[in-house]
């Protein structure tokens, strides 16, 4: 398993009327975690692109269990549970200190510059794999 | 059933680095899309929140089955199978002419002005059920 | 001089905490208004794009008379008052109803698709041109 | 003057088409960078707020020197040239490295939670103030 944590502070713009986060950008929280997530493992999302990788998103799930606001300092956590392989899928939980408010996931593929469907980038499945050689 | 259709012309801010929509941004269809609903309903959600109602998310899921792109003309399908009870639940479907590039749900609540939960409003009630009455 | 209208419907995503259109908005209203102004002119954006020609924004202003908010009804007009030369800079001003609610305006440069600076496209100097001749 | 610096790392989401920052954004990093300025004066905008002081925006504008991308690291500079009185203008710098790649400035009136303008909050004027006193 490989777990990583970013932190955001909420952004002015990224309320809404109801005086809250606005649900879309967890979308956005979610993304910037498993950004953070690739430069722990040391294949920066900019450098996989610049190999001519691209991982784009399948599926997006977002949960809210309760609201963030302006100025609020979350914790995004961003979890693999399982080796990429012709997917990958990175589990979310979002904390505002001790409070979980919002879990999610996210299915993404592999495409090269073409577009066409690949298999995942090697540096990516041996930066993962050290995280995942002990159930062996 | 009820089924409304909406009309979106892809923003050039709306695009990503991959050429494409950014995933975020078919929350906002799909939220759009909604509101657009409760206007062919007759009970906008501008006067719900006037009336003191609110619908926060509870639950978003987008699927990504064929990408869009800047000036692209799509159609957001929103549909309620159900009637609103304790929770509301929407799905949609986003079209690109025939091509099916999106599916989706929502799941929300009601709360009151205060953040209490509520029962739906029942103007929503009323509205939703005379598309619902014939099952009976 | 060229001068079209371009209707927006406020989103929900785009309100703030203070419940009114987040400023950030009108960037993209304008953006979407010079898109319309070439659909209309029959050069629309997308196909100079896939000419190879790109309009970088060099500056941009926006000025705040009245605010508006969620599900506002807003025409955004977009003018050119001289024909595009090595640069082309439009004027907005969008209202909702009678009520003027912004101005501003935004300067462009052109690049070709290395990025280097390049005259404008014929097509856009032919088309706008047409609305100027009078003035000889 | 005051002058304080905040550091920016480009999400994706804020990229577009072109495969750059989306010119739209700047307007949230300046928006961020005042609301760093404020909290490094002791009066954070979350408590202007909560005391039923907004500074809504009257104008804003940015100039775009050079373009930025996907996971650069910036830095933006807040600066305060004058003393807040009835309005208050902020300048800013947007560094990627030794480049300077945007410039702008924002103005911005004080309302009270009516709506009502105002003048600037006392503890704001005492904050600034310290740091204009040697003019005297």
């Amino acid at each position: 398993m490989i777990h990583t944590q970013s932190t955001v502070k909420v952004r002015y713009a990224e309320t809404d009327k109801m005086g809250l986060v606005h649900h879309q950008n967890y979308i956005t929280y979610f993304e910037l975690s498993r950004v953070d997530m690739l430069d722990v493992l040391g294949v920066p999302y900019r450098v996989l692109e610049e190999k001519g990788f691209f991982l784009p998103v399948i599926e997006v799930m977002v949960r809210y269990i309760q609201s963030n606001t302006f100025d609020d300092q979350l914790t995004i956590h961003c979890i693999m549970e399982e080796m990429p392989k012709v997917k990958i899928k990175l589990r979310y939980e979002v904390y505002r200190g001790d409070i979980l408010t919002n879990t999610g996931y996210s299915l993404h593929g592999f495409i090269d510059s073409t577009g066409k469907p690949t298999r995942p980038p090697k540096c990516l499945v041996e930066a993962a794999g050290k995280h995942f050689q002990s159930s062996t």
